[in-house]
């Protein structure tokens, strides 16, 4: 059997730099190396943005994953009326293909078709209807495809991994949202998948301050000794190494960051700022925490480019990467822990540590 | 006479890294082309310096700075009493020196000895004392020598100025700080020290954006739209260019902020981590609004390397030709204003336009 991943790609807005991007990425022949492309799209729209963008990359019509072919582009139809393309412009059409896309790969993933999903840049506006009603993409997932958990976003480069304990939150909010409960299941989920989708064994979690000095022992705002330490503490408890509260300007200033496995910032400004400045190739946004696979590039639709063949397809490659690494990984975690063996207890200090092999499997 | 600049360099806290750097500096034959030093402190307190630094640094007593030498470390002694120094140790007795030597240092200043003051970092804690209730050197400077006007803190490096709109607050608080008087009154401060400090003809300022996305058009906060688009319509008004409320994490991400000659940031850590995380050489502090030019290094007491001999030395250099390049921006300025033409007014579209050579000097 192919052991190339099957790699899910949705189309995201039609009218942005979504299938720029895609196109130029298996333009490439040596993507096909590493997995078995599915487009969720439309064949008509890939040819036209093929033809307006001068891109030599063929494709595969089929008519779902089940018939993909390795080492082609496959392209399922998921719209069967034409779509009117006008780059770098918001349109009902464009939200409705956009999401017809998206509910067509949750399909096949519910199928086994697909082993990750990687999304295309959505415009919110366009796609926002009865249907779908959600901020993005993430909240998008963790209904349709959560199961119950909670989804982390993460956001990551190849200097660093930053999860988010707030997200789009007006900044006076933030504070208020904080509590130890909240920093605790962060820093729970945060833990898991380095360990399970990043094989790091004893992952190193940083945790920055919210306020200013991350808040100077309590001159510069409460929430540190309040709020995050206890949390740190109690995780401490069970084996987590989180460490912090950082101030979050000298950590990015001392080039801390490179000592930790992920960062947790307080507030999407915090982690995304340097993130973003200090990003030297092309960002990843990972849903972390569902079953789900999921990455998609950290750009917008860049409207403002779309149709100019100028749009930097690296944080798409690099987004079909990184979602093939954490599958891998994720299955390799759970195929070397199927068969644990048993727990074997020996004599300490008392009769009742003595080896007892015919103790239940726990 | 002679045309270099007297520096007038305070101790800070002598159990800190701050005569370190000081003496490397001086160390370097070149300094002295630019600038005639004078070092408020102890002779004492250097030579202990000196001699646990392994440094060779050579200088010369004065009792003011009406005595100091071209081409010499010239040291005021602040301090007739012996200080007991222990490196990386907090004491009120280093507190005491430091305080002592800022006290100086502005008495000389304002006897016209020295041209600009740089000021070594201090110990908050130490230095608090009745006659020293200050947060830090920017409020007891606007004190002592500010006559009225309003300190606005700059950071900056080879590659942006940060200016902040709100500086020691707690982040839940930050919101409810900001106001469209504060935003005009920062971008004017930051505009005049542009013009008048860097010599910069025509300022463009950027001002970031508070919330998420810059709040997303009201979606993810309101103050963008209320509050800081506002200020910068009525900044237009005056004809002063501020650009924004631009999202801050793009903004750096994009590298945009190469092309504004000042940043106005909302919050300390909005423009200090991405300051901080660009630095590839030294930052400096400089205190805009004032009628004296003060610099410093951005690096604290440093404790835990103090007296290892390891401090870097080049924020505090980068300070001192910070602050002579601003003092010699500043008079030239003055120069140049100081006898303007008169206005000429001519003929455009009607008579009331008219060339009057005789009205009186505005």
């Amino acid at each position: 059997m192919d052991e190339r991943m099957r790699v899910g790609i949705t189309q995201g807005d039609v009218n942005g730099i979504g299938y720029e991007t895609i196109l130029k990425t298996f333009d490439d022949p040596m993507m096909y190396e590493f997995c078995i492309p599915v487009l969720y799209g439309s064949p008509k729209t890939a040819i036209y943005h093929r033809k307006a963008l001068d891109l030599q990359t063929q494709f595969n019509v089929v008519a779902s994953a089940k018939d993909a072919e390795p080492n082609r582009l496959n392209v399922v139809d998921c719209n069967p009326e034409e779509v009117h393309i006008e780059f770098g412009v918001a349109s009902e059409e464009s939200g409705k293909a956009a999401f017809l896309a998206l509910e067509r790969a949750v399909q096949e993933y519910r199928d086994g078709l697909i082993d990750v999903i990687v999304t295309a840049p959505i415009n919110k506006n366009s796609i926002h209807s009865e249907a779908f009603h959600f901020p993005g993409h993430t909240e998008y997932l963790e209904d349709r495809l959560g199961q119950g958990n909670k989804a982390l976003m993460i956001l990551m480069n190849s200097s660093m991994r930053v999860a988010l304990a707030t997200v789009h939150d007006p900044i006076s909010e933030v504070a208020g949202k904080l509590s130890v409960q909240l920093i605790k299941e962060r820093i729970a989920v945060l833990h898991k998948t380095l360990k399970q989708d990043f094989c790091i064994e004893k992952p190193r979690i940083a945790v920055l301050g919210l306020n200013p000095h991350a808040g100077d022992g309590g001159l510069l705002g409460k929430e540190e000794e309040e709020i995050i330490k206890p949390a740190i503490e109690e995780m401490a408890k069970e084996k987590i190494q989180a460490f912090g509260p950082f101030p979050a300007d000298g950590f990015f200033g001392s080039g801390d960051y490179r000592k930790f496995d992920a960062i947790l910032a307080m507030y999407h400004d915090q982690g995304l700022i340097p993130l973003k400045a200090l990003d030297m190739d092309g960002g990843v946004n990972f849903t972390a925490g569902l079953p789900v696979v999921r990455t998609s590039p950290d750009h917008g639709t860049a409207y403002d480019i779309a149709g100019k063949g100028i749009a930097n397809e690296d944080s798409m490659r690099q987004a079909i990467f990184t979602a093939i690494d954490v599958e891998r990984c994720r299955r390799n975690e759970k195929t070397i822990h199927a068969n644990p063996l048993r727990k074997l207890y020996f004599d300490r200090h008392d009769d009742s540590d003595k080896i007892r092999l015919d103790t239940a499997r726990e």
